[in-house]
């Protein structure tokens, strides 16, 4: 997806909530906030990418690498310890619930607007979960893809999501799972750290994107996670940035032929919201087969 | 006052509501919004000269030269229609009560967040020339210099607010008033149209700045705005602009010694709220003397 006007103010107002949090004096703030204003003003493939560059600027130019390394593990463990709850929410068949219950999960982010991982999540996440409804189609593509699939990629979006996330997986075929997480820091994406943390890579191969794009840009991931999306015969993609990367990017000689790319998020701003026909707020079950 | 990292995203935030509105097609406003965000990235003496570069490069680059054309006669029209009323209401104690008047009228501001000159404008106003107090040895500074001025400029700011500055204008003598709008459209700021078309200019000398800084950019101001400064016995100043741009310049040798200027507006944004100590939202009676 291309970027539009709209994501300008959007992405400036994340970098100033970002560098407002940030230790740094005045002075050095507003030095910091120009020059990744600048990089806003820039021409992008996507969004995500966009995000790229802007939390490389910050690592390289103030030296802190991860300015959501307290927000993720907060994330990761309120989400920890909501698990028995959400397991038990989930009971009746398993896997639909936890599709929804995934997607909701999608809410925590911190890129666009507020997080809202707050102390009254599990109410919100459960009247979200019983809210959503899932299309048949995609449920009953789902499904076929899974039974049919020797080797599943499942491309991750935010810490504590991933929380949810490992409940899908425990109803999917685990061993034929590849876990794909970022590579480096970028927003309160779910990296190789929040998948160890919550014990994740004990139940799945977890690899990363070997970028830091909250995104997929394939031209700047590891050759591993290329060529496990190139071996992929169902690939789960979670999150918007991931939407916005991989929705339209040219797959054909990059993905098996026909091998279907299931797009879980909720759609969190307008462009999104326009590209997909749907609201601000929806949740978005969308496969691209390719 | 010099520009924090606090006036980026405002900036942006507010370039993207003038964007959003002009008709354009959407990839004539991304490039828009990317030139005017590279602008904004830029280091400015002041706020206000930030907005200079922005609406000079609107008019360039759209030929839109005032985008803020019929909001800023629906405010003259919305204030003219509540004249009687207002005049009414400060019947006891015409001068100090039109001071306050003229203060409360300083919250029509497209410049920062929504204006507030909606429908309710009437009983809003009202409630708040109420509420507000000016500070006694303001009212008493003010009352002196004004008796003792054989000259006063008036600067003013935005266009509807100009209406309450010609009820203040009604309480000064005034074949000794300057009154000062900006030379270019602006952002809402009043000009010399919004100053005919309330029938101001039948009532007092009315110049311009020569320039489209919403301030006062002395580098830029005309010949004319620049005697009739350096000749006033007293300055009145509205509007929080003006104030940036005239509460620390250096003004010696440019304005009389000894010179009282007396700034009249709402605090509409954290730097500025920080710099006078006072908080957003608050009312500012604030003498320089020189």
């Amino acid at each position: 997806m291309k970027p539009t006007y709209h994501c300008i103010p959007c992405h400036v107002n994340h970098i100033y909530r970002v560098v407002s949090g940030l230790t740094l004096d005045e002075h050095t703030k507003l030095r910091l906030m120009q020059e990744l204003t600048r990089i806003i003003a820039s021409n992008f493939s996507t969004p995500p990418d966009c995000a790229h560059e802007l939390y490389t600027a910050i690592s390289q130019l103030t030296g802190i690498d991860d300015p959501f390394t307290k927000v993720k593990k907060n994330s990761n463990a309120l989400m920890m310890s909501l698990l028995p709850q959400l397991r038990a929410e989930c009971g009746h068949n398993p896997l639909k619930q936890v599709l929804k219950l995934s997607l909701a999960a999608n809410m925590i982010d911190y890129g666009i607007g507020d997080s809202n991982c707050g102390e009254d999540f599990a109410v919100t996440l459960k009247t979200i979960i019983h809210d959503i409804c899932i299309p048949e189609e995609f449920y009953h593509k789902f499904i076929l893809a899974m039974e049919k699939a020797e080797s599943i990629l499942y491309i991750a979006d935010n810490a504590g999501e991933i929380v949810a996330d490992m409940l899908l997986v425990d109803c999917l075929p685990k061993e034929k799972i590849v876990f794909a997480v970022r590579g480096y820091p970028v927003i309160n994406d779910a990296t190789l750290q929040d998948a160890q943390d919550i014990g994740l890579t004990q139940k799945v191969k977890v690899i990363t994107t070997g970028d830091r794009t909250p995104g997929i840009n394939l031209t700047r991931c590891s050759k591993e996670f290329l060529l496990n999306l190139s071996q992929a015969d169902m690939i789960i993609v979670k999150g918007q940035g991931n939407f916005e990367t991989m929705i339209d990017v040219p797959l054909d000689g990059i993905v098996k032929t026909g091998v279907k790319l299931f797009f879980l998020f909720k759609v969190k701003c307008l462009p999104v919201a326009e590209f997909t026909y749907k609201k601000v707020g929806d949740n978005a079950f969308i496969i691209r087969e390719v």
